[in-house]
């Protein structure tokens, strides 16, 4: 444990090379069309440690569709406005099912179980959107990314967006579903407009891994000093990703890579170690349980090279 | 954050004061009767920090029955024995199902969730069962359980075990009903046996404190300097108590005491601070989800004032 | 069983005046709030004889909304046009769940259990609108109900549909369910619009129990002579309502009554005695499983003093 | 419909020479070893007519393990004794689930959904065990079916009850869960051990028609002239047959057959046709849902000739 670590630059260019070589990449999603579109050989990364130094490696600086890293924001944003009374809408147990499951919400009266799987992420847009336009609080959204990633130019892709639109019934289903037991507050195609909207938010490694840092530094944006959110709720945030932040595959990213992180259908997964670094890796390809195949043996080789699992010494 | 830190002693004693003012101590376990006849006002802590300091407070040194934390110690055991063959009959996922549920076992063809519900427990006794009498295994355990514990009076109270074996009936179900499936090698009234006696083992906050040392060390053993297990394997076990070490109340646990931590229907806790420090509460009424009440409320309460969360900085 | 069976008309009557005396009256659905204005204290019945004998009681004139009863007719001209490959959409089994469960399409890839809950009657009435506009559509249903009852009188309550359209989240979830597997052929808003409507049927007793003579008559309608559906067909019809007809109640409908229905929200209920009499019901409180009361009890008064269940000599 | 039936023995014998020329079998049920043993090519019809007309085919003398057929006897036996309170320990509603699941017993506190899934049928044994010894129960339940037969041949068969109980951890699972829940009132072993031994019941499809009589006679023995069973309960029986006889092939049967049946794994099924027959089939193969594929073409085919459903005019 007490031997020196390796330099953190030369490691994140070591990985990429390696990820660069592999030929098991996992399948690209195709339920939204114009994410099957995304090339499988992509792969990028890019770490920012707590002292400010940023490595990268491969495509970190190509734009991708964070699609559900979004929820990490918007969890931060809405646990800002409302507090623990957020928690009276949407649990925070892991799920045990897939991401888009709606058996869960039969059993437990339309409150979904956390607000990292699709339905509870909807639950908290919804709460985002109250009092507002869809439009305003997309704005708030997306002003709220480029704050944290110091970037004005992070975007929406509105091709995404309206791919999604046109295809997501399986969100229409949980939407509408929640509505009946009251969880929503908005009408189901506005609350929706806005979820398919962040979810098509486009960012680079780079731009998440930068959004990112308050997680690692308790709640603090590095740049301006600003406290994003309160250092316990910064802690809770982690938590959550690490028991839910990869779905079905939660516990499984749990005991390879052990980082509290957030996956994508895009193949985005934002990574937390706490005090050390904020990390993103994308590559389109998913596993089984819809989680980036090779963004997560990137972090496992990352966390494992760094010794920075948070269940270690 | 670089607030200097309290002193480890006087907080588990403030802690413990606290414990002992409260009145709200959730319902002593009914369904094994003899844990029924726990008096709820117990409460006892003990710490162990990675500098050999042990803080204690309340009724650190009076024996309960350890029940599921002993998963803890018969997952270290099997997987010292079968390595990572052990997950063929297991999985290492949340279950998002109260710790006595059958219905994922249907679902996913009699392999268990993870080796934290009673089911996968169930199937890791019997691969440590296998090859061996029910004595055997049993002597197996109890013998790990007191070197780890440096303690040789570390017992099995026979009246709970007889007493679960009476009444288990719903471990007898999932044990059946993983035999159809060929999870379990042994007949099944000899695995139940040896799960019966090992969950009835009696311990004292500093014994389970103690025992668990090795996870907070990167397996290593302090007193002997024996490995117990490879720090990897710590680490992973770690990850496992962390997402599913409390049932369907393992997010509220992360989110809350943000430690990895194994609760058992005894009311006993142990949790794990890695590179800090070993845990052991004990407090026998429990919450809805079957976790010790106030054991949780106390080691909240020693995360938060000892800053030992992993999810933050 | 060989006694005289006793008069048709004096029965009907009798039944009539023994549930308008009765209290206990269940619930008016409150799910669609249009519904929830109906007063619980009518009670109407109608027998429609093979013979052509008409025997009535209570407030078997004043109409009330068919809702799921429609069903029965939408499966008839389904069929009629589809033939067997309707059942590529809908299943034929009974669900085990309440109408309106979505937990049985996770499982079984969109696909309802049988077109008598609501997910699959949604499926049915998506088939009728392929190739038509929603309003053709929603115009032979009508037409086929008042050619079936004899009567240009049936009528759409808009304000029923309007109300059920505001309202019905929980129909949307579904049909959106149910689009995300390719199951509906329609924009999902377009097949809810028709299935709202349909369901907004208004027909009283008599006219119901006249439109329901084909399931008592081999298919054929009397007094036209023309073959509505085949023989066999009406039979299989007749046997989905039994095991079907009354959601998660109809092992109980068929244990007490022994007569194929199908029960509506609306407090209606359609029965067949096949060979002997078509007969509807209407009583809008509801029991636990969502079907008429006393609809129920007087069903099983009637069928037992008729001696009509189909399970006895 | 006025059109001239078959002539019944005619009828019977052209199906079984039909069935004999079949080459679509399915599967002979493996997981009781003792069962996997028969050949698939046999196939037996036996039909009682109401008149007292016995018309059989095939090998309908040869006896094979009645299995679930059981069920009904047993069930008809528990109502004797226990009347409707019955009723409380079991429902009657289908279960929309295979015949050995146990999920639905979790979701309604052991209480089983119908008396013809297994859990059920163990309930049902174990309400006749009570206060008997279990060879005092198997017993009577043994000299039930032999009066029901006329026929002192009627045997258990003990190698195919050893080899169930060797095997059958699956029943084990759910008579334990049951038990968990305070449904069982006997020692989990000795309600199984009965239950099992009542499946290993060996009749011919003759004995077995003759054993189902009373159901097809208002519950009338014909030979005797006693009332084994209410008419009513005896139409209450064939109502629960129709709706759960076939696990989740109920719906099914219903659509195809139009007759109370009730299947066993064995390969036989009896079917009633109320007022006209009993009838019992025997093919050992079976469809995906456990039921004798060929036994149920054979029934579909007999009732449409004979046009005994009870479906049609």
């Amino acid at each position: 444990m007490s031997a020196t670590l390796p330099d953190l630059e030369s490691t994140v260019s070591e990985i990429a090379d390696e990820m660069r070589a592999r030929s098991d990449r996992g399948a690209v999603a195709h339920y939204i069309p114009e994410l099957a579109r995304v090339d499988a050989k992509h792969f990028g990364i890019a770490v920012i440690a707590a002292d400010g130094t940023v490595a990268c490696g491969g495509d970190s600086d190509m734009p991708f569709s964070i699609q559900s890293v979004s929820k990490v924001f918007t969890l931060t944003l809405a646990l800002g406005r409302y507090g623990d009374r957020l928690w009276r809408r949407v649990g925070r147990e892991p799920s045990g099912s897939p991401f888009n499951s709606i058996v869960q919400l039969e059993r437990e009266q339309g409150i979904p179980r956390n607000p990292f799987i699709n339905a509870g992420a909807i639950a908290v847009t919804d709460m985002i959107l109250s009092g507002h336009q869809p439009r305003e609080a997309l704005g708030e959204i997306l002003s709220f990314m480029r704050f944290l990633a110091d970037d004005t130019d992070v975007i929406i892709d509105e091709a995404v967006a309206a791919s999604e639109q046109r295809t997501g019934f399986r969100n229409a289903a949980l939407a509408n579903y929640m509505k009946s037991f009251g969880v929503l507050d908005n009408p189901v195609e506005l609350t929706l407009g806005v979820y398919f909207h962040q979810c098509a938010i486009a960012m680079s490694c780079k731009q998440l891994a930068m959004a990112g840092r308050f997680l690692a530094q308790s709640g603090c944006h590095p740049k301006t000093g600003l406290q994003v959110i309160q250092p316990e709720r910064a802690r809770r945030i982690n938590a959550v990703m690490l028991t839910c932040g990869h779905y079905d595959g939660s516990g499984e990213f749990a005991y390879r890579v052990g980082l509290p992180g957030k996956s994508g259908v895009g193949g985005g997964i934002l990574a937390i170690a706490p005090g050390k670094a904020s990390i993103a890796v994308w590559s389109p390809g998913l596993d089984a349980a819809g989680n980036s195949h090779l963004g997560r043996v990137a972090l496992e080789a990352l966390s494992k090279r760094m010794n920075w699992s948070i269940f270690g010494a």
